[in-house]
């Protein structure tokens, strides 16, 4: 009788190319918009009424795209990362289209990369993943890497690759939700008059708010997403665990509740950033557990128009969210690259915004 | 290149007459509801279930009113209250048409009072707010004072004014739900066969049950209604702050929050206060924080009748909560109007109840 | 003037054959589910996904049973157990419909039994309570026997009766959700490939995931439930509490939050278990309180084929839930039928699952 619980993927189970059908589909309901709303408060209007969305063409508020990225993630844990040792980054996460509550989605990974360290103890697993609503339309796509142990050293690995991918998503591929036309954005409504090109490069932003995260939230956010990583959920493990075990101590906080987090907050200053159409990359760089304040500020990296249309221009930003450490000063990494201990995230993505000129005209 | 940031509105920044119309519009959902029904607890049958609405001829189960109301309330607070030092009061509040779900809500305000104080520090902004479905439809008007700070001490103020209001909302201005009829109101189902009629003027009822209030839930709730005061969420902040700003030490719970959960509480003793239709008057007399136990007792203070009605008529409460003291006892301010520091809300409200006269006819 | 406040029922105000029709009705909707999919984390596709019910001839996702299950049972907590001293158990309990989002529920309760207890200060009452939607179908029927305080102890008792009832319900008398057809059961989508032929009597699940619980949440779910028993939420009348009065010290964790746990836990070995059908008994052996970390590990207890159908079985499940106490080595009761201090949950009950021959037929 074979075991029946799930033991995960070890490094040596993964195939270069090997095609991974992830369980488990989830119907995103208004339900899911409620928690969301009440997990981070956030603001974006867009998300927030159906009829601010019909003002921008789209047939409802769509969810938040963030909550589009959890669930989709969330699916890949129990075949990709249950036996990793840590998430090592993202890459070239484009959004394709708007997810609206009664969606169904489903995820499918393809392993573009395997590479064994050294040690022969782990290797790291590259896979290009794919979420997808039920009729076929693809929502998400993106490449993320992890560290994942060996069950047994000695196993051999059949084939390894390390792929390139691009450090960040060139502005004439990313995707835009299809009809959405700023032209008749309604900015009072929104909350604020900073449009697309009222930012510059070089801009920093602090984010002035702060929000303390309890236990039970990040932990509703994270089964709300179907995310299983042991790690977010089990207080007693991490008491009975030895200093020599990866020892947090603590239940570790999902990172995608931070970036969440450090989006909500990123509303006081970017208000109109109506849509994340793309993360170039992202770090989690420190551990964030409950009782932690999260504050944030950005940069913006770059801005861009979008082919053919006046009414709205992506920009590229960089948000830093820090732990019990208002963002007034901008901490950051300095010249060496090292993060301060009160870094817990560096994003770098870019947001459609809309521009100003068209209301003007 | 312009701080993105918005600081809120100081004092000086306020003009009479000046109308404001409130970020960010919101679609209230089923998933408003549940998240509202687990925080709180509330069993008031109209709003549980479709079918007990029906049969009062409603269209619907409408959501709660307070969760109308807190949903309004919550988007005046970046351009009101932002940089309040106290929330002074609220009068003349009625609620004008159930909401329900799928109907988005906004809010505009009117300023009809200022009043600079004679430190020159603060001044007192008077409101009149509205929560507007979006087509149109009053949903919940308001008065409210706050107290806020100025930018600048030497900054003049142009013009002042103090408008008065009502203590009382008189009984025949009382708007109750369109069509709401209680000719064939389910006593049985609704769980208690208290009616109108027997409720006195000075009856006072201890509401028996008492709640611990948790981080998460009062922080789940106020992102839940998008209100953004600080105060609510940033510990670290608390933890920073010396004596003399204003420290708590601890996040403070939004009012609502309490008024909400006391009404839940007086759901056992008030279970056929079916509507919630005014709000007279309501003071925040002491802070609570988490980890406080509300107990609540209520006292009522007039009975009137609805014009060519005789399933429903109306009755005035005064609803005290307390923290960490049970309500036998009836805990009180004392003669000279102190109160003792277990008082932490002093409610005075309408509330539509059915008459058992019809169900007897 | 009566009292308005509800004292509940005490072991003499019940009646032989009384029955009782149960406040507050309910409508179930997607923010019920996204709450339940918050709290627990659960993974089971049929109810997590409409697409993934349409497979299996379902109209549209079901609420998880025991969702169903919590919201039939709170109703009754008022008249029933408002008083109890201990909830001594349930038996034969039958799902008979799947619920949607949309469906209101009711409770009716028979009393068919009651026993004095010789001290006379308290006595056993027994209820066979069902669950109706409003069309009048039923979807949940169990018996329950509670032990409740007298008011006065020298009440005498009108007449006493103790029924008889089925320690296990013969699978013969199961009912399955009607129309539901496992024939293209999609198994990749579902994450494991484990059928019903693969479980056999005898056979040990180790479920190995262990979830912290948090006083915010089993609050949050007990109030989404409706059900109003005071211990689990009063924690000022836990610190006042003398040793002598039933003290536990803590908010008790409603028992039917440790059911849903465990049965979300247990998907790492039960995936396929896609309905509970049948609860033939349950014990909450011992008391839960937040902070306690939940693991689970199951026993299979019989298997069996369901009539003129080959797509799918039951199984009987015995599953012990365990407190700081991971479930290697599956701790349980000694032969004398002690349980150790982590044990806190034996649930004996059974689901059905897909077959996996006529997969491959």
């Amino acid at each position: 009788m074979a075991t029946k619980t799930d033991p995960g993927n070890f490094f040596e189970d993964f195939r270069l190319d090997q095609e991974i059908r992830h369980a488990t589909p989830r119907t995103v309901t208004a339900g899911d918009v409620a928690l969301y709303q009440a997990l981070y408060g956030s603001r974006f209007p867009v998300q927030s009424a159906d009829s601010f969305a019909h003002k921008i063409g789209l047939r409802d508020a769509p969810v938040d795209d963030l909550l589009a990225f959890h669930i989709v993630f969330g699916k890949t844990v129990p075949e990709i990362s249950l036996n990793a040792v840590a998430n090592l980054g993202y890459a070239e996460c484009r959004w394709m289209a708007p997810v609206y509550p009664g969606d169904t989605l489903h995820t499918v990974s393809r392993v573009i990369g395997l590479k064994e360290n050294s040690n022969k103890k782990t290797g790291v697993v590259y896979v290009h993943s794919q979420g997808y609503k039920d009729g076929g339309e693809l929502v998400l796509d993106y490449i993320r890497w992890v560290m994942v142990r060996k069950r047994d050293e000695a196993a051999a690995i059949a084939a390894e690759r390390v792929p390139t991918f691009n450090a960040v998503v060139a502005a004439e591929r990313l995707r835009t939700p299809p009809g959405a036309d700023f032209a008749h954005y309604d900015w009072a409504l929104a909350g604020s008059p900073h449009g697309w090109e009222d930012y510059a490069p070089g801009e920093k932003i602090d984010h002035v708010d702060g929000i303390t995260i309890e236990e039970a939230e990040h932990m509703l956010a994270t089964r709300l997403y179907q995310n299983t990583a042991r790690v977010h959920f089990d207080q007693f493990r991490q008491n009975q665990m030895s200093p020599g075990q990866e020892k947090l101590g603590r239940r570790l906080i999902y990172g995608g509740h931070v970036i969440s987090m450090a989006r909500a907050i990123s509303f006081n200053g970017l208000a109109n950033a109506a849509f994340v159409v793309a993360i170039n990359g992202g770090r989690h760089v420190n551990p964030t557990v409950a009782g932690n304040t999260i504050y944030a500020w950005s940069e913006v990296l770059d801005r861009a128009e979008l082919e053919d249309r006046s009414d709205a221009g992506v920009l590229r930003i960089r948000t830093v969210a820090l732990k019990d450490c208002p963002a007034a000063g901008f901490p950051d990494k300095d010249a060496a690259g090292k993060y301060p201990d009160s870094v817990v995230l560096d994003l770098d993505y870019w947001v459609m915004m809309p521009r100003r000129e068209k209301r003007r005209g």
